[in-house]
């Protein structure tokens, strides 16, 4: 059958996600893009720039979490923290529930999708007003290039896909700068795409991880039901130091709850299907 | 946007996953289900049966080796296998590739999704003239009733989702068939639906196994991007011994390829996530 008009869909390759509507909440076009908000009929609500998902109420949490707590867990005591995009909120509140960490600067280009993410989405922006958060809202790139060195532990891409201005965050010169701000063992984690449709693109972007003199790289792979086709990966590099073995008895009894993330998903995440591994 | 004609589409509790069609190749009516083939743009040919996806050339892989290998390595000399529904023959195909297996029955009720899968998909089909295979063309219900009680060490059901006459295969009575038919730590495994649309009925297919009293239950995931969500399950159960280990190193050097399935795989799927485990 054919989908009514009451359908947004995000068609990628010959193949489409889609979710039904109940009603456009909001639509602008602020000066980097075009965002709308929309509420869903089983999904929650739907956040997209310039058509593009970006999170929905129901299934965000995995992603979030599996952005967050894997390389959280992986590194002994992760302190300064870096999210680059991120702008609806819901890394940062998932890096705030960990004691060790101190600060976290978001760096998103957007304001606007924070601010709209904290009127329609709240329950992601519950943790904004935490001390131990600060908003930056400026090009990563240019930030990340005159960041302190040796000054952070961790550093969340939580961007866009590589097209336009944020190719530049999967390429090389980004990651160097990138291992400049981090301190010895700090780990680098960003999104980087499907399996299924864009096995190359996690392929580039482990080889610019590569090229920028990180000691280990590892990739994760988690189900988004929202992002085409279903299936999502991060990808994990570190500072200097193998990754060796997760805070598995920490994140076995960690002081927060999580709905996707626990110990047992953190041991099977890195785990490759065959055609994966072989393209590694 | 919202999609042209020239799009396939299921959607499933507001949620909708669409491929992009380039031709339709053959269309009939059964005595049983409309079955439908087409040429889809990127994920090569698409089998619908009452407008549900049944598979693609592009990602069947991984459903097919996830409802084959982690059970047939789980037990420890599997001979006799009968596969319910799978009439494509792709569950087949991988369950042949195990020198172990000695026999291996399709119940499938439509003849006409086999003989079209052998026209359509014929790489699905490569051993369907393995003196080891035989076909029977009838409702699995009944075959299951009258089969020779402890005569089959494995039973895969590759059958339907629950609506319909698929219903009763969901159910306790059909677990207690398959429990007399298998012999002393035989498996039976089913595909068992999406985590996040339909998690009530993964519930009640364990507790149905559960009632059918067999020793263990054990609920695997993994990644279907033609499927509604795009994440998929299937649910093992063993009767009178707990699975215990798993033949790791005879699924780490296997005689054999596969795409998706190894033995890191193998562990890892048997994780599950937070939400899931609390549901359990």
């Amino acid at each position: 059958m054919s989908l009514g008009e009451n359908w947004f869909s995000e068609p990628a390759q010959g193949h489409a996600m889609s979710l039904e509507i109940n009603q456009k909440l909001h639509e602008e076009k602020s000066p980097h893009q075009t965002i709308a908000i929309y509420e869903t009929n089983t999904f929650g609500r739907l956040m997209t720039l310039n058509g593009l998902t970006m999170l929905t109420s129901r299934d965000n949490f995995i992603y979030h979490e599996m952005l967050s707590h894997p390389a959280l867990f992986n590194h002994p005591n992760p302190k300064d923290v870096a999210i680059v995009g991120g702008g609806d909120c819901g890394t940062l509140k998932e890096v705030l529930k960990h004691e060790t960490v101190k600060s976290v600067t978001q760096i998103e280009l957007d304001e606007r999708v924070t601010r709209l993410s904290e009127q329609y989405f709240p329950d992601l922006c519950e943790s904004n007003s935490d001390p131990r958060a600060s908003f930056v809202f400026e090009y990563a790139i240019s930030w990340m290039q005159h960041a302190e060195p040796n000054s952070l532990d961790m550093i969340i891409i939580d961007a866009s896909d590589p097209a336009g201005q944020a190719k530049r965050i999967f390429k090389e010169s980004f990651y160097r700068d990138c291992l400049n701000a981090l301190r010895e063992g700090g780990v680098v984690v960003a999104q980087s795409e499907s399996p299924l449709l864009d096995l190359k693109k996690i392929v580039d972007l482990r080889t610019e991880m590569q090229k920028a003199d990180y000691a280990e790289i590892q990739t994760i792979q988690f189900p988004v039901a929202s992002y085409p086709s279903g299936w999502w990966t991060a990808t994990l590099a570190r500072k200097g130091q193998k990754f060796g073995d997760f805070r598995e008895q920490m994140a076995r009894h960690k002081s927060f709850d999580t709905k996707y993330y626990n110990a047992d998903i953190h041991k099977a995440c890195s785990a490759l299907p065959q055609f994966m591994q072989d393209a590694f």
